[in-house]
């Protein structure tokens, strides 16, 4: 066995155990009952332990030493994986084992506190589990940022994404701040004129699930290789030959359930489609959170809430519900109403497109506050209200449910993803724009129900890379042009100016 | 740190790693899409070599030996618990590694293929697959027994149950041979006069879960920590705090749903039960298969086959269905018709307590004639259907879905597990009969659907004793006697031919 073929076996062993820590994460946000809680805690942080182990083992960096010399005997992708390998074994051997066990630890505790206090605003009790969450987040940050070279802020983001930076996001969002604002006040004239009607509930669950279950499968799921269900907050999980979506329901409204199980489908495709041949090695996973995240954006945004999907779900949708097909109120017209209606509001996750970017902002401007030392947890509260008066105009003072309690992120232990969220939807508005050049026939075939042509552009041109190059080249290379924010204020203008 | 309190947080260790073992083998069975199935497979073979690893670790003999000299330090329970991890460092060191990861990844996968060709009875597909597990699992039982000075086929006895011998189970089941054919012709004689009367269906899911629910609870079932779901082949699974039941429906029947239920639930109580303060030690464990059948089957075939809990549950049964209470197809006593009536049958899940001991001498015989050498895997049909004509007269030949094919345990690797049945069976008898003896007004409570005085002997007598001693001292510490076939043989007689 050569020096590479072993570090391929060892790979492969990081993978299955990798595996496993998927179908825990999974299990613990749907499945689990309340009082399993601590002893998964403790079993989830030894697992933590043994993958960090692994993956930070000695036998690593000799196998890695070794390659070097008979690193142009390997594939192009043979390659790619070292380098993916190398990657792996610098950020875990930054970090002290015991750290690594701590922190999944009380990462999953502070999640299971906010779960349990998010309902009742209770701020006091969740606040000591951030706390020591944090200071064992921004110790790996400081420990991984020294060992690279980096800010203890620029680590974590490039743990999400290699090669992303704090200086990029900050032209981005200088740009998206400088343009939003002006935008928005347009688009909410516009709109003033011409409301949705609403949507006359209630909305059975049972009916809610099939149509859902029907459209994510159009869309191209494998439900032979995936599932899909309920959790409090909706994510895709699992690994690609078992890719796990969830969503959440609610009686009074289908439309929020409906596009948020659209957009976790894109995330399902991209993990479904990577590249089979590559399926257990670290150049076969997914690229980053910011492509990730593009090809949830995509589908949702680009696709789904765009006419030619619309002229076709409105028909689903009514069969789904037992609506009149000439009633103005279940037409695609209405539907496309609801679906690109743009308002401010407190809620990420309920945010239209136009707005979701100042949402991001303001979780961006925290944290970099945060692990820049000028913000500490307990500020938390106050620094939201006061960058959602700034950016959006609302308070939420005395309303920590939708102000900082609304989003898992920071109590999972997930500092530094914010930013791919806009990062996504800038990235998927510009591969948007190439398929629409470059697939023959693309609005038709959405029209209809057909997503073949489309995932099958995305499989060739995203999904099937993996991980062969960064997120930034694989960019330029099927679009032509380094992510930029041309492509998402198009995409803006159109729909809501003059779509 | 003493070398017991390293060996203490050694085995804590252990136990998150069993943790993580058991969410993937429920989620295996419940939930996994078809098209998971190999990459499971091979995760799960790594965990299982993790585990080995940690149970056979050097380290773990060194300190067993430091711990020698001064054992009689330990509190009883302490001396128990380095007892049995003395037994998993024997039974684990036996194995090598491979071989460990071999057994599991043949175990996952002949279980799958099991599962998909039992409906076609493709006997031809699973064959190979069974072979090859067979093997793997001969060569465990024969290095097991190795050690211990043991046939293979006691080693695997004992690794399911402490000091389980052939011999005992022979003299057991020698006498159930001579006692049960005569009696099932009574029996039959006796039910000939009195059919049940037949319950008309369909019976809707939703109903059914919901009464299977309730009643699952009524028992004492904790759903802060546990869940209730449906799979391919009833069991309970999970950890101590999240404890898993399964069941599956189908809706011209529920009795048989609903008995399952219950049964599972007889196996949850206890895991529940185990000892809080030793949950993460070896010690907290169940104590092994025939007794954690025995609390299925006292919950079972004790109580809830029984007369009492039947007038309890009957006024259940018809909320549940909308029936009326004055129809004697919904009474109590048609109730208990159905639940106590014997039949010759193919299938052994599905038979009365009567025949079921008939279906467990078969495949007793047939495993050991399997370790003996005396059989091969392809050899079984054949042996099945002389097994099943001799002992209840019964043709499987060209039947093999209700045959050989018809349990998992084979196909999954459990050799050495059904004998448990019936001792739990005989276990059952023996400690229910001393129950009625120490608990006031058991009976009484029963029928008021109060389980609070039966669960709480129970916990003190059985559950919370985790294996602080062996099954066959604790069978005699809590009945008086050694276990035999005396309460087994008297219960039926009651209920058969004179209740």
């Amino acid at each position: 066995m050569t020096p590479y073929e072993a570090l391929e076996q060892h790979f492969r062993g990081i993978n299955d155990l990798a595996h496993v820590f998927a179908v825990l994460y999974w299990d613990e946000a749907t499945m689990m009952p309340l009082g399993g809680g601590p002893a998964r805690a403790n079993a989830m942080a030894a697992l933590a332990g043994i993958l960090h182990e692994r993956k930070s083992a000695p036998a690593v960096g000799e196998l890695l030493e070794a390659t070097r010399s008979s690193a142009d005997e390997l594939s192009v992708w043979q390659q790619a994986n070292l380098h993916q390998m190398q990657r792996a074994w610098i950020s875990s051997t930054a970090l002290p084992h015991d750290l690594v066990t701590a922190m999944q630890l009380a990462a999953t505790t502070c999640e299971q506190t906010w779960r349990a206090c998010r309902p009742s605003e209770d701020w006091a009790t969740v606040l000591p589990k951030l706390e020591s969450l944090f200071q064992l987040q921004r110790e790996a940050a400081e420990r991984m940022g020294e060992q690279q070279g980096l800010s203890p802020y620029d680590a974590l983001l490039d743990a999400y994404e290699e090669g992303l930076r704090a200086d990029f996001i900050d032209d981005t969002f200088a740009d998206l701040k400088a343009f939003l604002p002006g935008f928005l006040e347009q688009v909410l004239e516009r709109q003033a004129q011409r409301p949705p009607l609403p949507l006359p509930g209630p909305f059975p669950l049972d009916q809610q699930e099939r149509l859902g279950r029907a459209l994510v499968r159009t869309l191209g799921f494998d439900f032979e290789h995936g599932r899909m269900d309920v959790s409090h907050h909706p994510f895709c999980g699992g690994v690609p030959d078992d890719t796990r979506i969830t969503t959440r329901y609610s009686d009074d409204d289908f439309l929020h359930a409906l596009m948020g199980s659209l957009h976790e489908t894109g995330h399902a495709l991209y993990q479904q489609g990577l590249p089979a041949e590559w399926r257990e090695q670290p150049v076969g996973d997914a690229l980053g959170m910011a492509v990730h995240e593009s090809q949830s954006l995509l589908m949702e945004m680009q696709v789904c809430r765009g006419r030619a999907f619309l002229n076709y779900a409105a028909g689903v949708v009514r069969e789904a519900f037992g609506a009149d097909a000439g009633d103005p109120v279940w037409s695609a017209e209405n539907l496309h109403r609801h679906y690109t209606r743009v308002e401010r509001g407190y809620i990420r996750v309920d945010a239209d497109e136009v707005t979701y970017p100042l949402h991001i902002i303001l979780r961006y401007e925290i944290e970099k506050q945060l692990f820049a030392g000028q913000l500490a947890p307990r500020d938390l509260p106050d620094a939201w209200n006061e960058g959602m008066q700034k950016l959006l105009g609302l308070s939420t003072a005395g309303n920590l449910k939708d102000g900082i309690m609304q989003d898992v992120h920071w109590f999972g232990g997930l500092f530094g993803y914010f930013p791919s969220y806009t990062l996504g939807a800038i990235t998927a508005a510009q591969l948007f724009a190439t398929a629409r050049t470059e697939v023959a026939g693309l609005s038709d075939s959405i029209e209809q129900g057909d997503f073949a042509p489309l995932v099958g552009w995305l499989r060739s041109k995203v999904h099937g890379q993996g991980r062969l190059m960064t997120a930034d080249a694989l960019v330029r290379s099927v679009t032509g042009q380094p992510l930029g924010t041309e492509a998402f204020k198009s995409h803006l203008q159109a729909r809501y100016l003059t779509g």
